[in-house]
């Protein structure tokens, strides 16, 4: 499955630790790349950073025009999902949506306009409590992928090996 | 269980929102209390606000020794697991946490006193690779409870009825 992250409402003043922790997620739990709503060099500068010593192909735009995003990728067969506290509960839907070939996960900040409810082919809800979009992806992803993402090998020049204590990590050169 | 989340390394001028967003994890994922390094009245505030208006009997401490904590707790009985993604895969490990009465899961920030990882019975990493805070407390505690936290009745005045579209919330008064 090809999955694309669509990150909205993304303000630079405020939002830039969040949006690079949506993208480190989107990252490492699986998906294949990142789209940001407006421009911030700092937060796609960080990202390509982190794929390009942990490795993997995940690619990151900002500056997007994320209603054309959304209706391109509708019109050409992909399935859009929007994660929101409001929406259907995880365990109802996901085994539909792991059944896609490319999905869109919509995932937004404080005020999300009423049209993404309405372009989602799923509007899904990783509880109905207030939390993070942040942790609303990852776990999204977990369940996708039934926990599988966090074995893969991204192949990079930097390889954590799992450890009881401190930190062991392998540079594998360039 | 009894789960305490110790939030370390907050700085308020950079990590008052992804502060939160643990805060709020730590919530709506199953946690009973958070303990922040270092003073910040907005952050609890925001917290607390949650607590009010969604329900629960979570509790918010800021300004805490962590070092004594940390310590105190160790020597009460309780059990210490740091996530970090240097530690042994979460798979591994979360049964065995699984059969604790008390934990207390550490979430840092960029850099953690090495002791932390001394102090830990375990230092568990949800997948090795580098991403987000807010993300692997969310997943360690969906796999702890195995998904049931996502279905705990917080019995707080605002509930979300989930929904297919739009917005659907119960206010159930004071």
């Amino acid at each position: 499955m090809r999955i694309t992250v669509l990150r909205l409402g993304h303000r630079p003043e405020r939002d830039k630790r969040i949006t690079t922790h949506v993208g480190l997620v989107a990252r490492a739990f699986g998906a294949d790349e990142i789209l940001i709503e407006g421009r911030d060099e700092s937060v796609v500068e960080s990202l390509r950073d982190v794929v390009n010593r942990w490795g993997g192909s995940f690619s990151v735009t900002d500056g997007i025009a994320w209603r054309d995003e959304l209706r391109r990728f509708r019109d050409s067969g992909g399935k859009i999902v929007h994660l929101t506290m409001y929406g259907r509960r995880i365990d109802e839907v996901i085994g539909e949506i792991r059944s896609c070939e490319r999905i869109m996960v919509v995932v937004g900040a404080e005020k999300v306009p009423p049209d993404v409810y309405d372009i989602a082919d799923w509007n899904v809800a990783v509880g109905n409590q207030p939390h993070s979009e942040v942790a609303a992806l990852a776990v999204f992803l977990d369940r996708l992928f039934m926990g599988e993402e966090l074995e893969k090998d991204f192949g990079g020049r930097l390889k954590v090996i799992p450890a009881a204590r401190g930190k062991v990590v392998l540079d594998r050169g360039l």
